[in-house]
């Protein structure tokens, strides 16, 4: 298959195109480099010490693999970077990975705000413009995430809910709730797709993922140059694989309040199946299907305790700090989610463990003195402490 | 109060501005003439004809009724104008209307999607977080749209549905179904307020509201220089409204495929009437509410057969034609949307009738040598027929 991929640059993108490339499929990528670019912004880096440039990782992919791996530097939001990339590469499969990812981001300002939603609605857009005249039979695999449905009190479905009511009954897409602007950015994008492959009969498998851990596949731990990227930090940095850096570097591990927030977790090694599978079944024309991609529900304490567990076993000091919950969400709720499609397609899910825990310990260890410790505590707080008031 | 209106320029936001001056509150306005300019682009224009600019309205208006109202020219998507205005005039209520309007204006082309995207959320963006900053207690009143829901096989209520699930239940934000870019670009402005209201403690009322359609309020029957826009246009044009200028000019009422479409409608008068209960019974702080905003429920093809009626009454030979349906929607579908949150504040309804329609006609004979014909028929197709093939 030609499997175009967005955002080919990023902790996902790239082992996604390691994998796909390594599978046989013809590969090309397109990204701009937004998150290094954020990351020297903030001051904050990759632990992992990645290769310089896209263009390094796929010079050393060729090296390594004998395959070559296609490269478009380019903005999304720029309509002739994506319509030219779509012309010439004619994609069966676009993998959309491209976008800004982070709640904290999107929450630091005003300015932050539009341009998470800008950039995530207007690239997605674009996508969609030119599948609809230039691919009109290839299929989008775009990234959502189950930050979308927030943290309702009845049991989250894939993507749609039967409805009853007052005697009558209808499957309609699942109520949404995010909880920054950044996750309403994927709603918005969830509700353009869905119009697109209604009214155009395009095809788009939406995979709302949870929360991704993990460092190494198959790929990454060929070569040093290939590793991707693994962030810690309180902008870009996600639950799990904080608790394990924070561990390995004797840091408290940063419980945001009570720790009760559930969530869906996944190994980074099941998003890359999670993606295979899609991409190999893919839906009808006019088709917009929505999976839950993710193994397992854990709450934030849980974790917590996991990792001090595994940090005991190798003989790491681990303690537990709760400190001031920057975001505004429930920390005490129902949860239950669906996530039963990708099962149903072949997903073969590996679990949380303590070993893989360990392991991940390890990598840590090798790159310990990169780590930047001060940008580990949350500053950036869904509500400012200080309301300017309006001049009297 | 102190009333904020953004898109006072608008065939509703102008007729509102004078209402409530009128009432006695502080008016201040802004636009960008973002309408008057999207029409010179098109070469279409308003029936009436409107002053040359909403500065000279303003003029108008203290010359007839001794009343200020003041004025800010600029774009909601700067915001540093956004600001500004908050700063100094201090708004209790802010009424947003300041949106790109037009469902066939957003299916164009991609560069016409992205701008109503980019425009509606990012002012309405733009004007949360200005509200955060500068007037936390202000009351938004933001006009939404009943094509937020589609067309569901349940009966629509007012922003919120009780879901029964699995032996649990929940109230939930209803589903939505845009049946365009622009009603995509509402549902996405709902998001965002529903989330700046739950994070911020904003208030806000989101009026989601059907058709509107009359000339004439109080205020703008009383002078020539103060009359609203009326649009008949493929783009600006709504059903209503379109039909009587045909029945007038001789032109075949043009009903969108079988007519079937049933959808809530209202006069301006009640437009009027329920933003004034809203603004007048504010929500609490952190409360995000909807009231579905119209009075009747109508299909398409009744109202052109209530139209071709009145005007045999009044000796018009009116004639209908189905034309091709250029939008993808259902042309027969269950409806029944909730509407008691305004009437229950005390809304009393004028309800469509011979009478009213032809007293419409009486004002469009009075403008008919400057209706443009060949702009009525609708030119923009949800799908476009020409796909561009792939290069091979």
């Amino acid at each position: 298959m030609r499997v175009l991929i967005l955002g080919g640059d990023g902790y996902l993108g790239w082992p996604t195109a390691m994998h796909f490339s390594r599978m046989g499929h013809d590969v090309h990528l397109v990204d701009n480099e937004l998150r290094r670019r954020a990351h020297r912004e903030n001051g904050t880096d990759s632990m992992t010490p990645i290769a310089g440039s896209l263009g390094a990782r796929v010079l050393a992919w060729k090296e390594v693999s004998g395959n070559d791996i296609g490269l478009t530097m380019g903005d999304l939001c720029d309509p002739t970077v994506v319509e030219a990339v779509i012309r010439a590469f004619r994609p069966e499969v676009i993998i959309h990975y491209g976008e800004m990812p982070s709640a904290p981001y999107s929450m630091a300002s005003r300015a932050h705000a539009v341009f998470t939603q800008y950039n995530n609605v207007v690239g997605t857009l674009n996508v969609l413009f030119a599948m609809r005249d230039l691919a009109p039979d290839s299929h989008m695999v775009k990234l959502g995430t189950m930050g979308e449905y927030g943290t309702p009190n009845i049991d989250i479905e894939e993507g749609f809910i039967e409805i009853e009511h007052r005697g009558r009954s209808d499957t309609l897409p699942y109520p949404k709730q995010p909880g920054s602007f950044y996750h309403a950015s994927k709603v918005h994008d969830s509700v353009n797709i869905q119009l697109a492959c209604r009214i155009w009969e395009l095809r788009a498998t939406d995979l709302n993922q949870g929360v991704v851990y993990g460092i190494h596949t198959e790929d990454t731990r060929r070569d040093d140059r290939l590793l991707t990227r693994f962030d810690y930090d309180e902008i870009f940095g996600t639950t799990l694989n904080r608790f394990c850096l924070q561990a390995v570097i004797g840091h408290p591990l940063t419980v945001y309040g009570s720790g009760g927030q559930t969530r869906g977790y996944l190994n980074i090694l099941d998003t890359i199946q999670c993606v295979e599978l899609a991409a190999t079944n893919p839906p009808g024309p006019g088709e917009y299907r929505v999976f839950n991609q993710f193994t397992e529900q854990f709450t934030v304490l849980e974790l917590a305790e996991l990792v001090a567990r595994a940090g005991k076993e190798v003989g790491l000091q681990v303690t537990i700090d709760h400190v001031d919950n920057p975001r505004i969400e429930a920390e005490s709720h129902y949860y239950r989610a669906a996530n039963t499609h990708l099962l149903d397609l072949g997903l073969r899910p590996r679990y949380l463990s303590e070993t893989l825990i360990e392991s991940v310990f390890d990598v840590i260890r090798r790159y310990r003195d990169r780590v930047i410790t001060e940008h580990i505590l949350p500053r950036t707080r869904w509500r400012p402490a200080e309301r300017q008031p309006a001049p009297s």
